[in-house]
């Protein structure tokens, strides 16, 4: 979904949808860190709502539903940000429920937005350079839900099912139609039918649909597992030709949360010399930052922020030629 | 300070500039209640402050400093609405000094925005279709701003002059300077060297610059002063050719406080008249809300809304046609 773009002094523009308690922040907090807090400037889209908490207990919807939120002004300030324009941002403030005081947010080099509903609307999407969907499984959804809201937000385990009831004819009808609007699409999950050992990372599947130019992998992953042979290895790491859920062809690659770091540290190489070649800014990032989350570190998660660095920087390099 | 206009939707832009407390809410008042809350859009441009209350006691500035405002977002909201984009505008508490929830603003048909610097850079002026800029007398302007703050704000008079005091550098150097960027210049005051029985309301004086095409009132004004020929009836209402401060030439409109309810009748159907042919719109207006303010009714404000009235009306028709 590349956009055209007039003046060289434009950002970068990548998206993150997926529905509360995704993994957004996650994969977002990686590549911020990584790029530096200089260069990069990350927005949540989940500050347009119409009405505050109390207000909304009265409505027939739920905070998911776009008729609960500003779209309008999300759209006109997704595009502002693209043109490299400031915005006065919303802000909605989850301990209480409360619409607070606005915020300045000025774009730099790239801007993440993630949130419920960027991809929504057409005009929204026309604003990205690069667009995520994260795509966990449900009952996973679920769990990081619970223990975000009840550690963070002061929720109660219950409470929290009750909200993720309400809320599933929303995701699933305003939500959840995003992943099709996606260039990549993300899944974090256990492998099925494997018992790894406790503290295994989620394996990352990423499905690279044909919308952006993606580095060419399948070379650099025959290398990885052709020597040897062992067929165990063959399913560590894997690019794949696949139909998608709609019928259209994409790239999917998976990443096991078993990889060894032998063998993720090819692929990475692999990538942090694209990313080099093509922007000459590799030496300007910070590797570690890379697959840090809340249980440790993951080399699935650490690829996948690795290839969306590749495209910012991609994107970023050819806008700039 | 004509725009160059695209589309047919595009509201009609009026600003009122001035101190604070110079008049600006009443005149303002009389405007919507005319046109009517469901054709015109009536936008506060103050609340673009950079800080809270309490932030701002450190700082070297007071309110009206452009640093101590959003004046890029001022500019960008300007423009929006003069599109007829919707915007998310922040608002600011008076009574506590706080920023608070920002509201949607869905410009109508006409949009006034008043305030202290909506007129401060070129790119804001070139939003407008029309502006004003109210200059009384600062002697009276500081007496009903102290008036104001007492009863609506909660301050003790000692302190509202002392915050005069300290904002009077800034009103010279940012809020004044824009007096010169005004199509017409209103002054509302006392006449000199009268000495009228109380209750007898200000008298206006319109500067009418060449910027924007005016209703031609030389006949009408001629017609109202010459067959009486009483001297004193010559200088209750008059248009003088003349030289502003800076040496430009404008037409002077005089309407004193003390004009006879016959007379200021001639002149208000003059313009009247100029509106109905004009846009064919003057039987949607409500003229009984013209002139009002909190001492009673005034017919030189009436007059001078009335002006403001024709010209709204004129850019919305010249837009149209």
């Amino acid at each position: 979904m590349q956009r055209a773009r007039g003046s060289a002094r434009r950002p970068v523009m990548l998206a993150i949808a997926g529905d509360s308690a995704a993994g957004k922040t996650t994969l977002t907090k990686g590549l911020v860190e990584c790029l530096g807090e200089d260069r990069m400037t990350a927005v949540c889209a989940d500050d347009y709502h119409r009405y505050d908490r109390t207000e909304r207990a009265g409505k027939p919807f739920t905070a998911l539903h776009p008729d609960c939120n500003h779209i309008d002004i999300m759209e006109q300030h997704l595009q502002l940000l693209s043109m490299g324009e400031p915005i006065l941002k919303p802000v909605y403030d989850h301990a209480t429920g409360e619409l607070v005081r606005p915020e300045l947010v000025t774009p730099r080099d790239f801007v993440i937005v993630e949130g419920l509903l960027p991809l929504h609307t057409r005009l929204a999407r026309a604003c990205f350079d690069i667009t995520v969907y994260l795509d966990p499984p449900e009952e996973l959804r679920h769990s990081w839900k619970v223990q975000r809201d009840c550690d963070k937000r002061g929720y109660r385990p219950e409470q929290v099912r009750a909200e993720l009831a309400r809320r599933e004819p929303e995701s699933a009808a305003y939500i959840r139609p995003q992943r099709r609007s996606a260039d990549i699409v993300v899944r974090f999950a256990p492998v099925a039918d494997r018992a790894d050992p406790p503290g295994t990372p989620l394996s990352a599947e990423l499905l690279l649909r044909p919308t952006i130019d993606h580095p060419e992998l399948a070379p650099v992953l025959e290398a990885v597992t052709s020597p040897a042979g062992e067929s165990h290895r063959e399913t560590a790491m894997h690019l794949r030709l696949h139909r998608d859920t709609d019928g259209r062809p994409v790239d999917a690659l998976h990443v096991h949360g078993y990889v060894r770091p032998e063998e993720s540290q090819i692929i990475k190489k692999a990538i942090w010399d694209r990313v080099d070649r093509s922007a000459g800014a590799g030496r300007h990032l910070d590797p570690a930052a890379l697959g840090r989350y809340a249980g440790g570190t993951s080399d699935p998660l650490a690829i996948t922020q690795l290839l969306l660095l590749y495209h910012l920087l991609d994107a970023d390099h050819r806008q700039a030629a």
